[in-house]
């Protein structure tokens, strides 16, 4: 089928390629000239703006297609406005950016009052996409993701893309989906800490490796633990700083919402934020608190 | 090769049939009479006491090797301590239970004072283990582990097995492989509630499904999943009552006193232990605080 | 001073009382007639709306001053919307409600177009303010603290009045105040479980009260603690249910919004969240999980 | 009456000032002379060894009272084994230091075996018990409290000590006493945190004064932090690195053996924890993982 891909960064450049692999045909579109010669390079069709991305599109009879992959917030707002203006009623516009689900309900709402059909697409994989392919959860208007259902599957791997309901259940499920890779990624990230305080001197690369065949713990991120141990089995040219794209605030904040206990979540995303602090406030009051009841030592700055 | 299993439970009778499918030869021992009877007609030899599965492994040359599957703590001291009487120098003894690490530094230097030679191995898989095999993580003597290798391959699955460092090595790596799995397991729970609490009506086990082709948050848990949710998509069946079994709270003791902080893992922990409170003490103290201060009101147990 | 009360309730009508002992000339309202007629009784001039209330300040020359006392939310925003048409410039309103500091900042903008001044008095002290004094944290037009001082002096203890910046500041103090009290209740909660548990069967009244006298954890809270184990040693009447009422929520939110790490007051809400969990969706997914890999018994809903 | 105090550090030094002053005899000893010396030239008896202290205690009729005062653990191990050799039936050793409950349950039963009676106190008040008394917290033998109530009387505030049960009681209640005041610090820690981030530019000595007259979080840790914010408005001077001295961990400890959820106790030992690791091997293992699953930038160390 015929879709184009706005935004060509590392997921939507990617995503070109491999729908083109499919056999797809594909407007490709960034701000970035040269993002757009690499994905004409690899056999799609450039276009120089959002305008000349739908005109490229309407050669093709039937309903025009737009996957918009760029940063959630204000570009992704700027994109689907300008995609208001071009498109018309049954054009479908597919938001597989991380935006949060809230606005995804906003962009369904909004592309309604012109009958644009509307589909959010969480979207997971990372740089492994290309090789593995994307999953993809779905969430929108179910005609919408009928008619884009070709370009969907050659996207993701086999059975890994679903429909899961009106608009902003797919990033929903996308939030989440990052929520619990923060929590896990905190447990991994605690045992292996465990595991080095020893003095057993354990081959981590060679541990995660074994657990990957047949313990309870393997997965997906274990086999890259593996991989990150190999390189460099200390982690020593590595600093304990770790940002947060959001998701995971999210995800936490819908807890808070809907008074979900979210511990593991929560304690994740804050061993991030601790680890982006250089003096920590907090315990700086603490430290001054012992010094004043019991005449405990203190660091100075 | 020929070895010894003691303790023909869920675990150690499986690990029985693994072996004999492997083409060793296994004496098999349990307390219970119909546990010997089954392994022995799958082709193990049936004892009828330690004794007699120490006499049974005489039959052939060279050290003897018995594999210890009982529960850890007494069962097991005492399973090893009448070991240590009746073998002798060079001959093996493997605990394949979830001792603690500490127990098995113990067990080892114990079993040295005759020279016979101690091995711990963490063993993860439960109820899969016999189709998939077990992981197993192996500490103490590595001339024991050399000896007892084939064996321990038939009865991991292919890489699945490795020998860590000396005694407890195994053991330990076992604790944190469950302190590990005891947050990924609160982590996903929390993410299925955060989706269970919404209006858009989540296919849970399509979603499971699909998170497990392609995405970051992949893994053998995941699958489960699914398949529990397949089997009662809302888990109406169940009560949310969460037993744990020991490996557990000694992670949240190791982080404790090595300092090394286990948030994600403690959160797990404690959310097991508040699912099994009928009436919290904690939250009617809170309760009758708020009352207090506040004249909020408050619920009659 | 003259001032007047919107919103009669617990804390309210206590205001009006504590406000006429002081000298002031109070003009009460509440929708509720009963409430105002309480109020008159006590000696203040009874409003039958907001109207009515203006009305009745205006009596005397000089900027009025409203202090409202209403729910936040829905309730607070109507209140200052009607007052909004009602004042003119230099007129003073207080909220002294629970207002979310965002919505502060939004009331003081809004009655900034017609030179409205705003005040956010965040009140702590519950049902003891009437006798204690309220504890009152302000934020909002300097100009105005100063001229209502002499109210919030009467209303507050000794030095127990500040004012911390400009709008929002005085409803962001009194959210933190509610989160630390969340953690500070949560913290006193789970140290009595611990004695609990115990086979001392400590005299938690006594040791409450030991504790008060010269103890690290001296406090007003576990003043109250005394008490309420002195009323029911066990609290055996108690069920282990508690509410929030929006602040701790907020205060979490921040955290996450500003990349604080507020572990314990999340714990805390956390904690209430699971009080009111009938059975828990989270806990059955591991449940459901435990049974799905080791065949672990599962208790049935 | 007449006591001796052994160990004379910050604690057992200002005690000795404390009894003197309330007219009792006191015998004190320490291994460091010149601690002895002090005590000395404000009024006590000095000793040169334990064996020393029980000569110059036994001048009077009636059965000995020994105060432990020194390190919990081997120092207090050593002396109590001392003093068993020395003391005879119906003579008194109390425990005032920090020991864990569990050795003084095996303090207590070894004593027992030559009728010496055993206290512990649970000693809390730190550098501010000389002016204000020390809370204390007794557990062990009933009849030993009656004879030393008078020095307890004198070493606690007005009704700021009391007697709760067998041996163990009054260290069990100090270690729980310990883990509230971590969890409590950590609460107002956070809180103060998040104040801090804003763009309010709070006067936090002011905000903790006013919160200490009339507000639900009032307490003396609240008195010491305005004290600590008027000499240090921004803790500029201060690293943030905590120490822990063993009760926070002991009760998160008894928390994993009694199956009682301690969230906000761990959570405050595990800031702890963090405060003072230099690059978190944790926090390294994330950075890693997300590295290799989205390519995203890492810190070099």
């Amino acid at each position: 089928m015929q879709i184009a891909i706005v935004g060509l960064g590392k997921m939507g450049g990617n995503m070109v390629k491999r729908l083109l692999g499919g056999g797809h045909q594909v407007v490709a579109y960034d701000r970035d000239p040269a993002a757009v010669e690499r994905a004409a390079s690899a056999g799609a069709v450039g276009a120089v703006s959002l305008a000349d991305t739908v005109t490229k599109l309407s050669a093709t009879p039937g309903p025009r297609t737009v996957w918009v992959m760029v940063p959630s917030g204000k570009a992704t707002d700027d994109s689907i406005a300008e995609l208001f203006d071009l498109l018309k009623a049954k054009d479908i516009v597919i938001d597989g950016g991380n935006s949060n689900y809230k606005d995804s309900i906003r962009h369904s709402e909004e592309l309604a009052k012109k009958e644009i059909r509307f589909l959010d697409a969480g979207t997971s994989g990372g740089i492994w996409g290309l090789e593995v392919g994307y999953c993809l959860m779905l969430g929108g208007d179910k005609s919408a993701f009928d008619h884009v259902l070709p370009a969907l599957t050659t996207l993701a791997p086999k059975d890994g893309l679903g429909y899961f309901g009106k608009a902003g259940a797919g990033h929903y499920a996308k939030m989440v989906h990052n929520g619990i890779e923060y929590a896990m990624m905190q447990s991994y990230a605690e045992g292996f800490e465990l595991l080095k305080a020893t003095d057993y001197d354990y081959d981590l690369a060679k541990l995660a490796d074994v657990w990957n065949r047949g313990s309870v713990v393997r997965s997906w991120l274990l086999e890259l633990a593996g991989r990150a141990f190999k390189n460099d089995p200390g982690l020593t040219h590595l600093k304990g700083y770790v940002e947060d794209s959001g998701e995971g605030r999210w995800t936490v904040n819908e807890g808070v919402a809907r008074a979900v206990p979210v511990p593991t979540i929560a304690a994740a995303l804050f061993a991030r934020f601790t680890s982006r602090q250089e003096n920590s406030f907090a315990m700086r009051v603490i430290a001054a608190l012992r010094n004043e009841f019991g005449g405990h030592a203190v660091k100075k700055a």
